[in-house]
């Protein structure tokens, strides 16, 4: 781990730190808030939305005050590999860079280096837990939009692993959603079947189980009807008995202004169940 | 003034809004937060540093939050003209665009665009007022950096007009500072006479006067030393009787991340003054 900056802020630090990837061949980089005077302080990881870096949730998130109060630490990673010897493409914001889906890609030339969900549930933990003191057995984790989507799915597969779970805006069901099914075509072949271990609902129609999800939703967020469909996830949660704690919030769109007004809530519901 | 965007937050609205500005013979760019349910409410202006726009502080103040509960409005102005007709030095980021330093040039070519002050002074206020329900007669202002110069040197001239005044690391002294001297020279001649109604430090050893003035300033801001030298303030203000709450912050920076650690104190500092 290479520490490309370090900050004080409400009394912890705001790190940002880049590392080789082995899954993702290629260097990753990571914002990291440790709070002041915790010792094993549990971690909180927040995974990002189409378009953004470890940057856009660490500037505008507003998380680190309450972050600091709770004494949690909030673990901010990269939305897909990058570089030049990545496969990209450029004028598409739904693939690539910025759009890895916190998937495996399967084909090529994706799956040598678009290795998201490895990248999360593996590698990149092992690398947290062998170069910090953080409490690893207190894991949790949220997102928002694509990093909602990623968040549940990491949740759902890993039961065991996370102690909560909630997201802002969430992509529910992003193999039937125009704006992530064809990077999944890409990113993992035309056999839907494959695309099952990375959509929400399909995961809990197949019996994937988490107990409780906080999610926040915009009613006047402009991808709701098309894109992120919550009602969807209401739906299989309600007929696989996982509580879904669904607010509606009158007003709010999709941006930071949204995420950063109910941020406190989400770190609050995270640190009552770490 | 048009209209550019607009977010719920907080539960009230961040607004960016732009407008001819005679003044500054330029389209200007601004940002305002009004917060919910609140009948005439008080403003608050916010003076950004070198090199930011309306957008940084917009993105990085964490000021809506508090603002909100409090009940005040936040404008956040740009901090210099701007477009391709202003005379500007590209490479340079301490002069010209994102470096107008809050005066009135009175240089060729610079004098017929470069008039921050009557903006901030006359122009802009009288805008608001038309446009909005806001509570003019109770107005504080507060800044950082460049921008803390900027709001000291509006209030130590405009004693009546505004209820309070507070700075992060504010620049006290530009006329003797080189990251700021060099500017003033390029906007005002080389006669330092005329300088010193743009310089803090210059107006209370000229008897300008304001009652209280809270300032925040990190200890590893990389510029204390050379740009910012608070100390100065402080002696300014012993000699002059004008009450300076100056609070060195170990371990912070000139960032952003040293700003939204301590917006709190001054919104409170501000609400409990206008």
């Amino acid at each position: 781990m290479e520490k490309i900056s370090e900050a004080f802020s409400f009394g912890g630090k705001q790190f940002v730190f880049s590392h080789a990837s082995i899954v993702n061949d290629c260097k990753m980089t990571l914002a990291i808030f440790t709070p002041p005077q915790v010792k094993n302080p549990p971690v909180l990881w927040y995974l990002s939305g189409l378009t953004c870096s470890h940057l856009n949730v660490m500037e505008k998130g507003e998380y680190r005050k309450k972050a600091a109060e709770l004494g949690m630490v909030i673990i901010c990673p990269d939305t897909s590999p990058r570089g030049d010897q990545v496969p990209d493409e450029k004028d598409n914001w739904q693939f690539g860079s910025g759009a890895g889906f916190y998937l495996d890609a399967t084909q090529q030339p994706y799956d040598k280096n678009y290795n998201m969900y490895s990248y999360l549930n593996d590698e990149l933990p092992k690398l947290v837990e062998n170069n910090f003191d953080f409490d690893m057995s207190r894991q949790s984790i949220f997102g928002h939009s694509m990093g909602g989507h990623g968040a549940i799915i990491m949740a759902l597969r890993n039961p065991e692993k996370y102690k909560s779970c909630s997201a802002f805006a969430p992509i529910v069901e992003p193999s039937t959603a125009s704006w992530s099914s064809e990077a999944f075509k890409k990113y993992i072949g035309l056999d839907k079947d494959n695309w099952q271990m990375y959509d929400s609902v399909a995961l809990i129609k197949n019996g994937y189980r988490f107990p409780e999800i906080l999610v926040d939703q915009g009613e006047a967020d402009s991808f709701l009807e098309d894109g992120l469909r919550p009602w969807l996830l209401e739906d299989a949660c309600r007929k696989a008995g996982i509580k879904l704690n669904l607010r509606m919030q009158p007003n709010y769109d999709h941006s930071y202004f949204f995420i950063s007004t109910f941020m406190t809530d989400h770190l609050n519901w995270h640190r009552d169940r770490i």
